[in-house]
């Protein structure tokens, strides 16, 4: 197809963990971190990318043997190994486009600037990290003059989702658009039989849209925590029956990702142990990125995220050990589990999804005020 | 002295609203703004400084009858008129001083670009104005090479505290101290005999703390405001009821600025209507600068101040007229003020110190993290 590139690229991100985990949202396994073991974002969209009709996609690393590996590994992709970055240019057709999948921040920058050495007018550049927003603005214009179209494009779904196909979130020009558009649709999620894309507007406006969307994801992690707390404090219940509960609601309005694996994840067992999991891993968690660039951005547009903010900042009450120890010192008591009735799960079923409504609505209202004031 | 530097200056700064109204704090009223009569910052300084034993005070401000002016209105002061920059640098003796108290952001900048190109090494260049730490840090590295000191100092107190004695929280370096601290000692405000004033780190670290102390003051603010709506809608007292119980709680372990001018404002009456002010002001507040700087800081720092930005954030609903409109379209009952136990604003008192504490905890924990990452 004359509007698909034959050839993309991707650099090796840094490893990216498991992170949602309930009840102790965002946690890391105590000795064993909880590897994601099915490939990185960048290989497995680069992987996605070859699988589509008419595609042959170019591969290339800062590591040579990454890139050998993954050609190894996936002999029918029918990979073009880009052994240098000058080999990687030369064997894209024009107008040359190259997906950059790397660390955020000076890396990104890195691998753009020796793109863009090599690239000319026309050609496309899209960063498919979780850039921050007013970065890929300044990028968008420090690359302009080229020629070279700059395209700040929100992946999300993790590796699972580059995989199968994410839902993608593009900025960038409306001319570039004509060239990447179709390109996104061939490879993104589908949402009653439409592609999971919207140009969403200019330059950083993908990047800033991921970052919302991410700070949503990021706060209900927390509510789902929250309610699973709910559910064994209150209720007494069982990480099992807790599982049981999750399922069901996977069932209704609360149907998400987010609720399946929880399910999950309630379900494992440590086996050194013979423990529940979510008992023994270290309920210690950090915020940063996306999700606190939500409600730093939110505050500069003087739009009010309690919400978001609250389940933003309560994972970083469990980064502070010392602290916790202190209080636990001095509260010793924990309350007991009360009967409650049997209808407190739906209760708590029905808190969830209100939550979630408002950690919706904030951030679209982040989002409005963004458009208004960088759109 | 010999300690002190014969003249000073200042730069006019942007003209200063009194910002702490109860209960729906942060408020203008709706008509008349509130203004501040007794002067701006920056010339109440001058006439404090002036006011010192051995002190003579040159001013300087980018409009000249605004100098005029104020050498009209305090013929007593002393006050040396720098028509010109020029004139105004050749007043002052050596090493040089000057505070800077311009608006925050590019007039900062563009004042700190002349006094560089006029001053020399050795002579001081204080901005007391509320700085993000961040830039003082910038301004700082990018005069060294002149040898001219950069000290950013966090003046608290407003134009009230500006004249009659200031918490004064300077950076800068240790040598820049020797000359200047004697100075901030003589003007600042004492507290059990004490100057309050500290050098609390080198750099940006005087404009951090300041950061952290307005956010603190305005998380204070909207607590008085919660405390102040707790007795009105749930005890139903009147305003002036209200001013009473804020005056009692001034004579204990609430005792401050805030609470005293809480119960002043609470009595004044609006003449045009008779109405209590408070029921009469425009409800709309916003929140920037300093507050805004605390929750974000706090984030990229990692420190949970979940009380902090709860209060931040809460005025700017306030801000959001239309929002609140459809709100209340939908829940158009109100809860009936309910009985309450006489000992009902004793507990709110209690919570309200509570909470209080949590606030300027979470500060301090943003203090130390501050000291921690940026020295």
């Amino acid at each position: 197809m004359s509007t698909r590139p034959s050839t993309w690229s991707y650099t090796a991100r840094s490893e990216h963990y498991l992170k949602e985990v309930c009840p102790h949202a965002h946690q890391h396994s105590r000795g064993q971190r909880w590897r994601d073991r099915t490939g990185s974002d960048g290989s497995n969209l680069a992987r996605n990318l070859a699988s589509r009709d008419g595609n042959t996609v170019a591969i290339y690393n800062r590591t040579c043997t990454r890139t050998e590996e993954l050609l190894a590994e996936h002999p029918d992709a029918g990979f073009v190994a880009g052994r240098t970055l000058d080999e990687f240019v030369a064997s894209l057709t024009q107008p040359r486009t190259a997906i950059i999948m790397v660390q955020v921040g000076t890396a990104t920058d890195a691998v753009i600037d020796q793109l863009t050495e090599r690239f000319e007018a026309g050609d496309i550049i899209i960063d498919g990290g979780n850039a921050n927003f007013h970065d890929t603005i300044a990028r968008e214009q420090r690359i302009a003059p080229t020629g070279i179209h700059f395209v700040g494009a929100g992946i999300s779904g993790g590796e699972e989702g580059a995989l199968r196909g994410p839902p993608i979130m593009p900025g960038g020009s409306a001319a570039s658009y004509e060239t990447t558009g179709p390109i996104f649709d061939s490879i993104a999620a589908v949402a009653d039989g439409e592609p999971c894309v919207t140009h969403v507007g200019t330059d950083g406006a993908g990047h800033f849209v991921k970052m919302i969307h991410n700070g949503i994801e990021y706060a209900d992690m927390q509510l789902i925590a929250e309610a699973c707390d709910l559910l064994r404090t209150v209720s007494g219940h069982s990480p099992t029956t807790i599982a049981d509960i999750f399922t069901k609601w996977n069932r209704g309005p609360l149907e998400s990702y987010l609720i399946e694996i929880t399910a999950e994840v309630l379900r494992q067992v440590d086996s050194a142990t013979g423990k529940p999991f979510v008992d023994i891993v270290l309920d210690q968690a950090g915020s940063k990125g996306t999700g606190v660039w939500t409600v730093q951005n939110a505050l500069d547009l003087g739009v009010p995220v309690g919400g978001i903010a609250a389940e933003i900042l309560a994972p970083a009450v469990s980064g502070k050990p010392a602290q916790r120890e202190a209080v636990q010192r001095v509260a010793t008591e924990r309350p007991a589990a009360r009967k409650v009735d049997a209808s407190f799960s739906d209760d708590v079923a029905k808190a969830l999804y209100a939550s979630k409504v408002v950690a919706y609505d904030q951030g679209f209202d982040v989002i409005t005020a963004g458009a208004r004031k960088y759109g």
